[in-house]
């Protein structure tokens, strides 16, 4: 199965590239906080690509997929503005893509109610990253919203016609939901709903400063809002390994590789190359060398998102425009979905 | 816990009584079709009732909650009509009521998800109703609309601020879930829903003409807009016993007991005295007093019925007109939910 979604996704790119006027896409994030590396090369870079093309970006903040964590629903609005501030200083376009809030648009959640009805519950608990919250929960911490979020996730992609979903591996069953839901919806009622395709991310993983997986919760990750001191700091501190000699081997020494990769694709240049110039160096002039490709990439985009973060009344305005946007598409695809299924009395 | 049900609710109908200005009912069906008089001396006798109290009404019904049901399904408009008309014929005033459909109010179907986020999978799977349905049917039969339309029903009742329910018996469970829903919101984020009460109806059980409990499907069901003829001939088809004596004897003789009491039910007379008054005349006399009595109460309804029909275009408006109140109630309360949790951008 995944080689053949691999394909898929790299016919389907290849159709973006011939014609992206005929695609729209939708994704997005949590609201959970400052975006890093990870985040800036798995996904934002893609989506920034994307819109060069000219394909049309939907872009949800799951707002209400991150109430049940206190932490985060506790400061929900300053993540909110983290994350435009995040999306606009990595290139995306206010004038050209569509942020939007979960708990600004009813319409789209609305739809949740027909798409509920049209899954049954051994499906829901089929769902891997459910069947995996469940496992790992105990159960009654486990809630209604958590059991039916991917059904929710389909409004999000129904709701505003997208037929591209960039997603990772793990995310392909969620898409197949909303592919099986939308072919529900439409032979039972009339044909509504497009079925969106999956566009798997050809991004190279970028690990966190301890050689594991970057993510915020484990303080190992270099946030695109740090500064070049404190850049400068965490990759000082990154882990590597004891042989002076600086090679590019994924394999045997992922550290070190993912420093290298890091430095590659900030400056675009080989990482066999990168790891041949520095030689036996050895780690601290690696760091430095990483340091140096990561802040200077950065320098514009930093100096972007600082310019951005002056104006909040701004950055709102551009939100609640999105949103206005958002609400007219739910509310016109809420109507076709009432005439079909015959609710327009 | 059944007979503190019954008293709280006994307390609650004298305060209903002497401050009527202080409550509102959240109340409705699902649109299935006409309504019998089971519904009317069960349900809308008592909504009439409160209405003549000064007691606002919000009426939900609930066409997202018969979806799944195929042959429902494909007339939902006409028994969205069928309703209303049985509504406002039975005394319901469309100036003081207010009627509204699920699918035509957004906000109401986006306060589910954050009460879904309040409960857990085993509560979800504890309520009674669910339970049963998962028991008897094939589990894989059983869609995500049905583990959560208890959840939906609590936000039916919170987005209107209605503090009393009608309910019977089977329905406590779902108005306790939704008072620990309201509760749960409250405590986590700001008081903004009342806790409702349950006001358990006092109406006698109305049996179909076969002696079991009327119900469309089971063909035993006397409706408020059939013809008297269409009435008299039902009434004449009901299973009696072989005493020609006539006495009100619910116990022992159920089917008989029952005709006395829809009689009596019509006419306001004791059942004890229409049985003495027909003494020895037999099951047909019997018949032909509740053929009477069901026609002469229900003349005045059926004419009422009848007239309203002829407008179709005035019964529209009137259901547009009770969505559009609804909406504005649902988008004021999710205005204050959306404050209470931060996500006013």
């Amino acid at each position: 199965m995944t080689t053949t979604a691999q394909q898929r996704s790299a016919d389907l790119d290849t159709r973006l590239r011939a014609h992206p006027d005929r695609f729209r896409v939708l994704t997005g994030d949590r609201p959970t906080g400052r975006l890093h590396l990870g985040h800036y090369f798995g996904t934002l870079h893609n989506r920034v690509r994307l819109q060069r093309l000219g394909v049309p970006l939907h872009l949800v903040i799951a707002d209400y997929q991150v109430i049940t964590d206190r932490d985060t629903a506790e400061h929900l609005d300053e993540h909110v503005e983290e994350l435009l501030l995040d999306y606009y200083a990595a290139g995306l376009d206010p004038e050209r893509c569509t942020p939007f809030t979960h708990s600004a648009v009813p319409a789209l959640n609305q739809l949740m109610l027909p798409l509920l009805s049209l899954v049954s519950l051994p499906e829901l608990h089929r769902n891997p990253t459910v069947k995996d919250e469940i496992t790992h929960s105990r159960q009654a911490s486990v809630n209604g919203l958590m059991l039916t979020y991917p059904v929710h996730q389909a409004a999000d992609i129904l709701f505003c016609g997208a037929n591209v979903v960039p997603v990772g591996q793990d995310q392909l069953p969620h898409l197949e939901l909303t592919r099986t839901l939308a072919r529900r919806f439409n032979d039972r009622y009339a044909p509504v709903f497009t079925e969106p395709e999956a566009l798997l991310s050809p991004a190279p993983l970028v690990l966190g400063t301890d050689g594991t997986k970057m993510s915020k919760s484990r303080g190992n990750a270099i946030h695109l809002a740090d500064t070049p001191d404190r850049t400068a700091q965490l990759l000082r501190g990154a882990t590597t390994d004891s042989q002076r000699h600086i090679t590019y081997e994924p394999d045997t020494r992922p550290e070190i590789a993912s420093l290298l990769l890091l430095a590659s694709l900030c400056t675009g240049q080989d990482p066999h190359r990168i790891a041949e110039d520095l030689g036996s160096k050895g780690a601290a002039a690696l760091k430095n060398t990483v340091t140096d490709a990561v802040n200077t990439h950065l320098a514009p985009l930093r100096a972007r998102r600082a310019e951005l973060a002056q104006d909040r009344t701004h950055l709102r305005r551009l939100l609640r425009e999105g949103n206005a946007r958002a609400r007219d598409h739910a509310e016109n695809t809420l109507d076709q979905v009432r005439t079909a299924m015959g609710t327009r009395y």
